[in-house]
């Protein structure tokens, strides 16, 4: 493996080593504990194409935690305005000395030419509609700790999972960690094709007794009209977690959003700031989850 | 107290332990002693939502200098663009795991919100028309370094009064130092109320003779006309700072100004950098008194 | 000298002492040996005013390198907008307390402006038309790397000769170290004179036998029609070096291009990416060579 370009084809017990290193790193850090700087005299450039300042952040606190030099990358005010190719950028990064390269980009494709290209690792940052491993990582580590294991877990992902890198990236490692996944949403925004042979189901309301986690997915205003989205106040009426579908989910199911929350759209406040609400220990596990992943994509290469 | 969101109710004693502080700061930095690393393994957090660079730069740069690793979360790009609530982002940048948050916004409550949400330290960077202390700060150490002390100074605060931040918190703390406020500026400028008590005048010139420091707030043109501004050449004409009410001034007194400056407008050439101008030394106290603020911060916390 | 404000002037002993001291820490780099802290303590600001994010992050780069802490000003969200004058932004950010100024600005005269202003070293990152002394720097250390030394080379500067900083800065030393250079490109796109005695032609194809180093010039698009610049497809046709222009050169020589490239302008694939080019070489020589100017530039000082 070279960094970490998806989850596809990791076995579980892949996956797991990477979950327990995660899991070793928030502890020190909830117990305050000095961190092994076992990333000492390295480089970690993140070179973010699409803006993302959340995910960026809790990689450059990942890298500096562990005590790396860490270089930021954005290309608004940068070479790629004037006509360099996303090729010749990665090369240029890469000579320019570095040890990691986190990358996002709107392309699908795009961790893995980098990571053709520059011979150092990547590790993808979320790219396209299509891979977001770090975030799957971030939630299984979150629901092993609340739940204390995966294998069993029901896990409903709603929303607009057509055109979700998330819930790709979950689809991809998720079942492997034994979570049973199901896909709910309007018909306009679940995928035409059902290669994972999972679930798939139009009406939350159906769904939500037999659910121990609802995975709520982020509606992209940005896209806007015309892109099968129904408006906001429809999508809220059938989709969103209010009090009333609180209710009707069992005892010790959980919700998730990988943020940033549309209140009022995916969900209310009683499911935003309830005690069902996993969101801020989502957030809270993104910078130790992602030292786990720093160290592993360097540890390979050493 | 929680971080520091205002000066409001604090004491002569809290303040002068803050600007004694500060002071020792000053003088290792300008001894060029190694400064303690009181901050190692700390994480500050500046969060600016209105932007200033020098000022973000400066508590940055103070956070550094203590050993403290800084994060800097500017929204521009960021996930309030994607409708995330003020909440929700200071919830994250606090689940990210910060130490100290330091906020400028440019809604007035913004800081006491974010420190009632947010369970960390929250250090007020400026907000709206009302708090901007860390000035306030700067400005009172400028002052005892340059005379020796504050008490009995008779300081004159003049321009935009009406809208200035920086005016507001001198009004809340410089008088418990011992300084005597005056405020100047053209009616539509100036507050419609005194609760404070101190002495308002219209003009200038009537003034100057019994001033121990003019401090000149900036004419903020990108509020643009319809403002209550008069034209900067008449604001110039009578509120300017040149050389002829230079010389109406008494031999010791001396010219402030928070900056960036607008020159020809609130003063020009011969006040700026004449001798009188302690505009240089207001942004040399600027890394040492934030050091005291972000280190009182935090022992408050631990 | 005051940091590094050109080129011109210095001896060839001067300039190679800077290349040696490049070189040597290339050979650190490329070995991952432990650099020696010698910025520890101290500060480096980078102030670009126009933006190059590539640049800018080899010199943050460099400085973090050293043990340096950066501070990295970009005035786009900046005291600039809200009227400042040029030299009060370069007081300001030296009153904070900076040990080096790295300065990029659109004005020739900048970097030695903002060395009379302000008392500490400025480096030149690249000014108006007129510098970019740490590009020729890091060419010649490309050059001496790949050729074992630079005395008797035959360079040909292609392209924009008229408006490039590089070309002028090449001018400035490149003689100095023994290259004789020869400009050629379009007589709109030439110098209309040449104080520095050079060979100057508008024939690409009748030069190339003679030369062991092809100085590609980026073309900046965004200077746009009516500048004196053919259309990219006929510069394309006369100056881009293409496969078949590759064949007419001599055995060993050489293709150089500063960056970011516009492939299909100035060359194409088989230019860019073949093994006579030296431009990643080029960025990789960026970080050491800059941390060996910034190095002289503290040295001077103390």
């Amino acid at each position: 493996m070279n960094g970490l370009l998806t989850l596809r084809g990791m076995t579980t017990g892949q996956l797991e080593s990477l979950l327990d290193l995660g899991q070793r790193y928030r502890r020190m850090i909830r117990a305050g504990s000095q961190l092994p700087q076992t990333l000492h005299g390295r480089t970690i450039t993140t070179a973010f194409f699409e803006p993302s300042t959340r995910t960026r952040l809790s990689f450059e606190k990942a890298a500096a935690a562990l005590g790396a030099v860490v270089m930021s990358f954005t290309p608004e005010t940068s070479s790629t305005s004037k006509g360099e190719t996303f090729r010749d950028t990665v090369l240029t990064l890469t000579a320019m000395g570095t040890d990691v390269l986190v990358l996002r980009h709107s392309l699908a494709d795009a961790a893995d030419l980098a990571a053709r290209w520059s011979r150092v690792p990547v590790v993808n940052a979320g790219t396209g509609r299509r891979e977001h491993p770090t975030q799957t990582l971030i939630d299984a580590l979150t629901l092993r700790e609340h739940f204390g294991g995966l294998h069993g877990l029901r896990m409903g992902i709603v929303g607009d999972v057509a055109n979700s890198r998330v819930a790709r990236s979950h689809l991809a490692a998720l079942p492997t960690l034994g979570i049973e996944l199901t896909l709910v949403g309007p018909p306009t925004l679940l995928p035409t094709a059902n290669p994972w042979g999972v679930r798939i189901s139009a009406e939350l309301d159906d769904e939500l007794g037999d659910l121990d986690v609802i995975y709520l997915l982020r509606i992209q205003k940005e896209r806007g009209a015309g892109s099968g989205l129904p408006s906001e106040a429809a999508y809220a009426r059938h989709y969103g977690m209010n009090e009333e579908r609180l209710s009707m989910l069992k005892p010790n199911s959980v919700i998730m959003h990988p943020g940033p929350m549309n209140r009022g759209v995916e969900l209310d406040d009683s499911a935003a700031d309830g005690e069902r609400s996993l969101v801020l220990q989502q957030v809270a596990n993104g910078v130790p989850m992602r030292m786990a992943v720093l160290e592993s994509a360097i540890g390979e290469e050493s």
